[in-house]
């Protein structure tokens, strides 16, 4: 299992549309065979800075997502609504240890 | 429902000691009763840098945390392994909504 960070940095004019994009792409990627979680959240003090919590159950589970349509519908829609490039961080995960609790 | 992200950089001779005393209160952490989620991560680039990612069902929950037996415990246990203070981000939840996905 691993767990990304994926730090997202929207134009302050796009954040709605992002926000229902995103949401979008959410509902879609937590319907995918190896994903555990795909958590969107916004930061309470940046209301333009969101953190997608993506936690998948390999990483070839992790790298599948970028191949669907969902995805790259994603990417394709919010490329101009981003102020600066994405980040992810790669996490190993000590706890929880069992795929049930994810 | 909020989302904090407590970020944490342990000296690098107390990893283990860090990893063993945060799995404890992990374990406790998820059977309170405001607790959704308490991943303990851990970053794939830098094995001193750890990420706590707490999700409660409310600020009370959040706060109700801080005054257990376990969390005051975890705190003292893990004071003199920090490398630098802990920083806490509130997150607001955009996905998903409902409880039971949590």
């Amino acid at each position: 299992m691993i767990v990304t960070f994926v730090h997202v940095w929207v134009k302050p004019d796009n954040i709605n549309d992002f926000i229902l994009a995103s949401t979008e792409n959410h509902q879609s990627s937590i319907e995918e065979a190896g994903n555990l979680r795909f958590d969107l959240l916004q930061d309470a003090n940046d209301p333009a800075k969101f953190v997608i919590y993506e936690a998948y159950e390999s990483d070839a589970a992790a790298a599948a997502h970028k191949e669907t349509a969902h995805y790259n519908k994603w990417r394709a829609t919010v490329a101009d609504w981003m102020a600066k490039p994405r980040i992810g961080e790669k996490h190993i995960i000590i706890a929880p240890t069992e795929k049930s609790q994810w």
